[in-house]
């Protein structure tokens, strides 16, 4: 995409956005504050900025004057970039150098990390789990009257390294009506054995060449959404991809209201078929989307959490919720992807992530082997946030691992104007610090709805840097502003006026809101306080970040390390690895090192359960502030606060 | 049993028999002659003999006048052995002393083989497939909180040297409730893996101490008739064992006709669902009549020859019956039982031994395993003979193994008055050399309805060793007795004469059933020296031969030797072992040794087709004579012959 350069004044700063960015976007990137409280949509009419050098794209609308328009004045969350310009910020209000002064950071998102087979290759951890063989066999002759299986195996160990080979029955029924209706020429699909000792598995024969065509589906069953993606084993490329709500839903919402749906009299059955019709569902568009034959697909590999993972396979997890949480079990055997119901043919093999604990799932050890964690150097923690959060300490010698449970708040929940990441959520903030007026943006840059969870994170670290609430999440009362009220009993301060709005009435952070998040937060940096504590090793020696989970994409690493929900730590030693789940699955369809290694990373990663142990309160209770009691913890912000004199 | 003894004079001949045994038969056994063709009802009371000393029990007749009574004759045939006696044979025709010295050796068959797990113990060759463990597991709490299935895994190794234990999912999805329903207190059965590499399953888990309650099952599925076997699987014992005909049979009587009815519409789907009920019925009566629980039931091993083994794994067999004979498969995977509608719980898998050739089948194989042949020191000949005659020679180092078609001769096929062996089946034979009489005894004692195979080879045997019918199978036609006959321009021996009969019509061996049986036996035999030449050996150098199929049990070996069926060999170092198919299977059943051997055994058996052997048919020429147109190849009789001035 072709960028250009924008220079904001007074401030005199600069930065390099794409051709086509809106220009109050490229403000908040720049971290320059424009008061902006309606989305981008031109209603609060405030974005009104001067190009001072070159041009732009719209930003004309008649809240502004034919004279200002003639000045060259427009709204910035109308303004789109088509080349570099220069653009002046009116300072209106009472403004000094040091509210200038005060900028910042650009936002700043975790860095995307992706796979592909030739890194796979290069790393040597490449091992395909599934190779096609073409072959010509010689007809049978009264010489050469091998049976079948035997010619069809000698051909193959001539042809390649191959030992250990193995029929499955359907393909040694199927096999001669094929060798002699096609001139005996036929491609056999082998699956080779996670263990270089282990047997080869031809599961499938198939008339002429059809070696190009091997496929296999990675799969993330999550509580609330299923993720699917169709993968040639070949390139390694993602050839489809389908997400959709896991049709479970409609039984309860989070984990345990799934387990105890399962308790009544066939629910379990009732939610076993509800999953495997969802699965079904997309495996149905990736498959059309990516123009394939299901016949090709070769295997599956599906990872959820531990209770998803349950359902799937018809195991009752009701000791799941109940102390002292014990599953049924937390490895699988590879098992018949149709004889569950999933709608593959016969010889696809499905294979499921192990779990950890009944609240450390498969998706958690799927993110660990996908994000190569495990054979990781630098002390690597680990974090999925969502509803619960999942964290994982170590590196490729030990992994320590637990889930703490952070509340929806991330999510939107608990919050008075909270809502999920979509249209008309509030992903970015900033605010004036004399006036205390908004910049906001919002996701479609349309009127506000609410406040995601991302959104939420940025502004109260904004908030908190700005000096507008405090340590313990409460408002400064004695600011000037009208944006600062109580309402029945709680304060809170507007966001965006009623008319600025999509719901037509004023959205508002509240304390208790806020008190929310702390406590959302407080939960997983305790977890990650108390993991440390239990190895002996302390935040500091924290190496990398590893964001998992949909949240992550959105966070702006500054501002969560701000709040004290992630360790300070460089942001460039913050990795984004999305759906960890799904990319666990994915790579442990390309490669059978991830099979070959899981049993063993599974071992040793101990699982520790907050609840018992006893540091894990301590440490919540101190992670009850912005940031945390100990400031120390947070060097660099404890220098930028020091220097805006707070 | 008690034993007597019997002194025949004036053969001077004392023979040991067990008391209750007839008179007629104890004659037989010792090669007595005394003139019989009634099978022993007492019609032709022919049979009369002079008890001289000591009592019997019966044989008194109206056929015998008062005088004879109380002078001591009997009815040998009615007459019961209830201590010692001396018996004179009357010899009424005009007898000299070359006649009594053409004395039939005793009916010899071959000793029987069995097998018991402490043989197994001894021989070193006892690796337990299945195990039971009792365990009393610590119930789970905050600070032990493993997965049940770790739990268990961690308590199992705990108690015994077991390494990758792998649950099924079945037993994973029943664990959680049988753990808690009963104090955590189960029994655990574990199915080890055929290599010690391998994984170690737990199939099955049970409340409270089941250890005892230990059972396979074994099975030889026969062209006409199936077996089961019910086995304890620590002590080795076989607690019931069942046959019954393949309910196939209305489908076509050989493996052709099968083969046939399966390439027809539905044809297949239906054999298989035929066989399986089969199989079930036989199940059902060996668990009743061992009145055990099918849930302890932990394998079932089958073997068949390769037709019905496909048919039951509902593989098409077309090919097997069209040149090059190429069947699809001749090693199958083990299988879930129950998926293929063999009604046995769905923890139980089933192992199906695996085939050499299109015609030497799974129930060869079981049998050169069973029969521990495989590990010989000694050159065996293993033969198992019916409608197809299947031949193994070789050790522990070598093997080789063909099929031949015999036709149906020693079934009763082809053979004018020919019977299976079933009552009223004549079984053995003897004749005076000078008169021509016969002296015959039936199954069952009644009056003759036909000639059973081991009747008809000890007949022919029997009148070749008199010179009643030359080496070309011809009656010598100068002989000056109403027996000897032309009847429709086919020269016949009447065995029985109507009115002695259970049919009405005289009973006759024709020329035509004596070239029958000497195809029969030529194919075999030439099949025999066949391999040995292609091995590069003799056939003198055999120093054991091992019989298997019913057919073994009832066999004249010197009989057998004397018409060339056998080669000539000790009959002390013959064996017979009964059911070779069911013998293996249970073999298999009780120990890992033979599924660890197997496949190297298979690797080791080189197959001869011997319509492909350009030698066979010189042999085969060769062979059509009795015994053989060498006679040198048949030194003993050769002697016999010698000494008897033929």
């Amino acid at each position: 995409m072709d960028q250009l350069k924008v220079r904001f004044l007074p401030h005199d700063r600069t930065i390099t956005v794409p051709v086509g960015e809106s220009l109050i976007r490229a403000a908040m990137a720049a971290g320059v504050h424009v008061n902006a409280s309606c989305g981008g949509e031109g209603i609060c009419g405030k974005c009104r900025v001067l190009i001072e050098e070159g041009e732009i794209i719209g930003g004309v609308t008649e809240r502004l004057s034919a004279a200002d328009i003639e000045k060259g004045y427009r709204l910035a969350c109308l303004s789109k970039l088509s080349g570099d310009v220069t653009v002046r910020i009116p300072v209106e209000s009472s403004i000094d150098t040091t509210a200038l002064s005060r900028q910042y950071t650009p936002r700043q998102t975790a860095k995307i990390k992706t796979i592909d087979i030739n890194t796979l290759k290069e790393q040597g951890i490449f091992i395909a789990p599934v190779v096609k063989v073409y072959i010509e066999l010689p007809p049978p002759n009264a010489q050469d009257n091998l049976p079948d299986v035997t010619r069809l195996i000698r051909a193959l160990k001539q042809k390649g390294d191959w030992h250990k080979l193995e029929l499955t029955l359907p393909v040694i029924r199927r096999l001669p009506a094929i060798l002699r209706e096609n001139n005996f020429k036929v491609t056999a699909t082998l699956v080779k054995a996670v263990r270089k000792s282990g047997k080869t598995r031809i599961i499938n024969i198939q008339p002429g060449d059809t070696t190009v065509e091997n496929y296999a589906v990675a799969m993330d069953i999550g509580t609330t959404t299923i993720y699917g993606q169709l993968i040639n084993l070949d390139t390694g490329e993602s050839l489809s991809e389908f997400g959709d709500f896991n049709g479970q839903i409609s039984y309860g919402e989070d984990v345990i209201s799934r387990i105890v749906y399962a308790e009544k009299p066939e629910g379990l059955k009732k939610l076993q078929e509800v999953v495997v019709a969802s699965i079904n569902k997309i495996l149905k568009k990736i498959i059309a989307h990516a123009k394939i034959d299901r016949e090709n697909i070769a295997t599956i590999t599906l990872a959820g959490n531990t209770t998803m993972t349950q359902l799937l396979l018809n195991i009752d997890p009701r000791y799941i919720r109940r102390a002292p949480y014990v599953p049924a079990s937390t490895h699988y055997p590879p098992f018949s992807a149709s004889s569950l119901g999933i709608d593959l043919d016969e010889h696809v093999t499905a294979l499921l992530f192990p779990d950890i604990s009944s609240y450390v799932g498969g998706d958690i050890v799927a993110g660990v082997m996908g994000s190569g964690m495990y054979r990781s150097e630098e002390l690597v923690l680990f974090m999925d946030i969502g509803t619960n959060a999942e964290i994982v300490i170590g590196n490729k010698d030990w992994l320590a691992c637990t889930a703490c449970s952070a509340g929806p708040a991330f999510e939107g929940g608990g919050v008075e104007f909270g809502m999920r990441a979509a249209k008309g959520a509030i992903e970015d903030f900033s605010i004036d610090p004399l006036t205390c007026e908004p910049m906001l943006v919002t996701i479609g840059d349309v009127r506000p709805k609410g406040i995601c969870g991302s959104g939420l994170i940025t502004m109260i670290a904004v908030m908190f840097e700005a000096g507008i609430i405090d340590s313990r999440g409460k408002f400064d009362r004695s600011l000037n502003t009208s944006r600062i009220r109580q309402n029945n009993g709680i304060w809170e301060y507007v966001i965006a006026w009623a008319g600025e709005t999509q719901i037509d009435r004023d959205i508002a952070l509240t304390e208790l809101d806020i008190d929310n998040l702390i406590r959302a937060k407080g939960a997983i940096y305790s977890g990650c306080m108390t993991l440390l504590e239990e190895v002996g090793l302390s935040v500091d020696m924290i190496e990398r970040i590893i964001l998992a989970g949909g949240f992550g994409s959105y966070i702006d690493l500054e501002r969560a390390m701000t709040i004290g929900l992630l360790p300070e730590i460089d942001p460039e030693h913050v990795t984004y690895i999305g759906n960890g789940s799904l990319l666990g699955a994915r790579m442990s369809s390309l490669t059978n090192k991830i099979r070959q290694d899981v049993i063993e990373v599974t071992r040793r990663m101990t699982n520790f359960e907050l609840s018992e142990t006893p540091s894990y309160m301590n440490n919540y209770v101190a992670a009850m502030f912005i940031p945390h009691t100990e400031i120390g913890k947070f060097p660099r912000l404890y220098e930028r606060m020091k220097t805006k004199g707070k």
